[in-house]
């Protein structure tokens, strides 16, 4: 049996997704169905996690196992070559057995993107979330030194979600100011469910004075989802990048 | 009598290019519809030039006259929030009656995209042509440094086009490598129908090594459209600036 590894990009504009659902279109069911017509068998891939509806990915990563000896790296050619536009298989390779994609995984990078300009743009509009002016780019940078650390990020999670615990590390989170775009970065070794985009959410709101730069501390400490800012929109978030030792 | 000078960006994806046709979707009609629902007058929007189905723009200029007394910088808000998401209004003033978004050009610069990897992309494949390597980029750039000057490009126009002369000015014509991508910008006081497009076919048949950096010379004598090379596709095609004095 081989394991075999795939790093993925996606637009996750016409997708319900990554998981696989009844009556709608997921990228888990597209990769399924390529490697299935490659291979011949029925395969799961399981990925280092869930994207949302209209979320995309640079780097998502996934594995799945087979008994048909393809060259690894061939994979990809084979893949893309039945794969719609907007999903591509950047990278395929033989890992070992053990090797899972989301177990393994040791920490993970997103990217949400912001346009900040009296007009939105037309190239491009599915991949950033439009605010116009004013914003306060320093307060949302000060704002995000409180990020880093071990901390419980209940607040930070979408109501009903129900995980063993919500204690996360957060290693670097940055907000790249090139006007008239901004970029929020952050990575860490866990993400909770909608985690980003509630940050990005609260950014915005402290960006606006509706917050304190050090309000994030108070939010992080109540625990609660009320004292957050609202859900940013999906279109504006990139997974980039899965980690593995 | 108010002219209204616009500055255009639009994804050329869902339309069938700028100037108005009878059934097909065009950008030209869309806006013009727009500008009906905000003044009630029946307006023609006259663009710098037609863009071709699948092309795009980010500055592409037009104008129209109305008698309707808006602030000019209004029209842009209005208009927007009446376009389509992949249509947007950057700018709108108001112009001296004498200008023509046509006949008051000095120039135009256009951007081609290309990304040159064994992989296509997912996020943003509708703005670029995906090449596999190997290019010799070297042996492009050289072949761009005869592109510039006062020349007969009647090779270089898709046959059929019927214009007064095919002489035209290259001012700039530049390759920006910055792996996978690879940009080119072409910048002069007019273009040919489609003659973007067939140098960029062009250069891509020199990086394959099937022509030499200097058969760039000899096409342009023949003054004749079979010694070029083949039309780029419109995806990777951008109106980037339209220049008045």
């Amino acid at each position: 049996m081989y394991n075999i590894k795939l790093i993925l990009e996606y637009d996750g504009t016409a997708y319900a997704g990554w998981q696989r659902q009844d009556n709608a279109l997921t990228v888990q069911q597209m990769l399924e169905e390529a490697v299935h017509k490659v291979t011949g068998e029925q395969i799961r891939i399981t990925g280092s996690g869930r994207t949302d509806s209209g979320v995309h990915a640079r780097g998502q990563t996934a594995h799945f196992k087979t008994l048909v000896k393809i060259p690894a790296d061939r994979f990809s050619f084979a893949l893309n070559a039945l794969l719609p536009r907007d999903i591509r298989v950047l990278h395929s390779e033989e890992v070992p057995l053990i090797f899972h994609a989301r177990y393994s995984a040791t920490g993970k990078r997103y990217r949400y993107e912001m346009l900040i300009h009296p007009h939105s743009t037309a190239i491009g509009y599915r991949y950033l979330w439009h605010l116009r002016p004013p914003l306060n780019v320093q307060a949302m940078k000060e704002a995000c030194t409180h990020l880093p650390g071990t901390h419980d990020f209940a607040a930070f999670q979408a109501s009903g979600a129900a995980v063993k615990t919500t204690v996360r590390t957060i290693r670097q989170a940055a907000l790249i100011d090139h006007p008239p775009h901004l970029t929020f970065v952050i990575e860490g070794d866990g993400f909770l469910y909608n985690m980003v985009r509630i940050i990005v959410g609260t950014l915005v709101e402290i960006g606006r004075g509706k917050r304190s730069p050090e309000s994030i501390q108070n939010i992080i400490i109540s625990k609660d989802r009320n004292q957050a800012g609202p859900t940013a929109p999906p279109q504006g978030l990139f997974l980039d990048a899965v980690y593995y030792d």
